[in-house]
């Protein structure tokens, strides 16, 4: 399977860059012109040029079989700097893609969606921020290319996610950094509950979806692809202790919850054929055991 | 109400402001920099500078109670130059005017919506178009201003329109057209429905709207507002002699349907308090009954 990858040279785009390489397969990653962050050997690299016709060009010089769209700007705030970031990155960047992709006459995208579009806990759209919320307007694009042309296109709303060597500003960062250095760590209450999905079961459900859609097998338009056990952030500290055998300090109630917080997150129908395979404490234990051991 | 209007210089938006203007309402248009449509004494003007925070503090100048955005692009090909044209104008431009109302304290926000986000003639999504699809990304964003600030928003999904100088190039021009010259219309065998809609209904629904937002009643996301008959266009055209008193010429089957024709238009929740005031015979006698009479 020829793949194109976009957001390569960002965390998960990187861990499923790397996977495809291992794997033999033909890769190119999409970055915006002068990004200095370097690619695996063999890798070929694609500047946007910034339209649809030009990305085309791009894109069908490399015949690639699918598309693995992970690039986005993820901007939590709701500032006006962010509405523009947050359009030109994950609406203006991604209809190029999706107009490219028909274009070169690519037969499946698979975009990263979020489970954070859904923050009343049901199937309904509820968006947590404008951030969800230009990845729900995303996947209305898509749904154009689904419907009407050739390109088969699939969502994956992801969970909270983790893995190694992610040093993103994330919980289980936060709780490592404390069991290391002792320092007490100020949490809200902590009852709210969070699925964490290891990076390795991302990059093995956006390869199954991809390789799925160019065998011609039909998907939906949005799936989720979430961790396997879904606990409180306490329940999660414990679990974190006993996987990596250290002991956490941790002030619960220290801090309020944020504003808009999502105290049970929604899990909708799972992508069919995937499961995750690595279970919270087995996956806690392989990124932050050894990390915190010595 | 003090009012800013989007696409003021278009057909319906004009006639909004037109309306708007009437009773002596402030209103105030954004415009595209450089546009030399002419707009009616009394109305202020904004160019679209082009940013966020550029439009926030022009919006903010002018302290409007309620947003009209009527704004779009309306190509309805699929081409890649389309793409880049139609996410540019709906998103791009509808991102900043709903990020910069929001922060301009504006209460209330009306969007023109389409039918055709429902093409397969029910309540689910199904974009006839990428012109759809970028509509219904707009309301995915309208979406997180309504859960999550101050701004209350809503869609209009408009079905097909006409009105008094309406000279789009649209079915009813060319039958009109037909009427007038006596040359056969060649057409499709016709009977794909449509619920003709009166401009000036849509002007009464944005305002109606718009109104209930600022007054602080609550309304649902998205609503349709459709004309009071649906008809075949074998009935639109006999409806249309009966109403203007002329022959229309007309090879039913001359050319196939379009592809993607929709033939069934989906008919959601009407706006509730608003109901289209405008019989079908009675508007097109008004709108075409003096154009080809003499």
């Amino acid at each position: 399977m020829r793949t194109v990858v976009t957001g390569g040279t960002g965390y998960i785009g990187g861990r499923l860059v790397a996977e495809l390489v291992g794997r033999g397969w033909p890769v190119a990653v999409v970055v915006i012109p002068g990004d200095p962050a370097p690619l695996p050997d063999g890798v070929a690299r694609i500047e946007d040029p910034g339209t649809a016709p030009g990305l085309a060009d791009s894109l069908a010089g490399f015949q690639p079989d699918a598309v693995m769209h992970l690039a986005a700007a993820q901007d939590l705030t709701d500032t006006l700097e962010a509405s523009d970031l947050l359009v030109t990155a994950n609406l203006g960047f991604g209809a190029r893609v999706l107009a490219a992709a028909r274009s070169a006459g690519v037969r499946a995208l698979v975009a990263a969606g979020t489970y954070s579009a859904h923050a009343d806990g049901d199937a309904g759209y509820a968006p947590q921020t404008l951030y969800a919320a230009t990845k729900q307007a995303f996947g209305a694009l898509a749904g154009h290319y689904r419907r009407n042309t050739t390109l088969a296109t699939v969502v994956l709303e992801l969970s909270d996610t983790y893995g190694p060597g992610d040093h993103r500003p994330k919980f289980l960062n936060l709780i490592a950094a404390a069991a290391t250095s002792g320092e007490v760590l100020g949490a809200s209450p902590g009852e709210q509950v969070i699925r964490p999905l290891h990076t390795d079961d991302i990059v093995a459900a956006f390869i199954y979806a991809a390789s799925a859609l160019v065998e011609g097998r039909e998907l939906g338009a949005v799936y989720s692809v979430a961790g396997p056990d879904a606990v409180t952030l306490r329940e999660l500290v414990a679990v974190f202790e006993r996987a990596t055998g250290t002991s956490v300090p941790v002030e619960w109630g220290a801090r309020p919850y944020r504003s808009g917080e999502i105290m049970v997150p929604w899990t909708g129908e799972t992508l069919p054929g995937w499961a995750p395979s690595i279970g919270l404490t087995e996956g806690l234990a392989a990124v932050y055991g050894a990390g915190v051991e010595g």
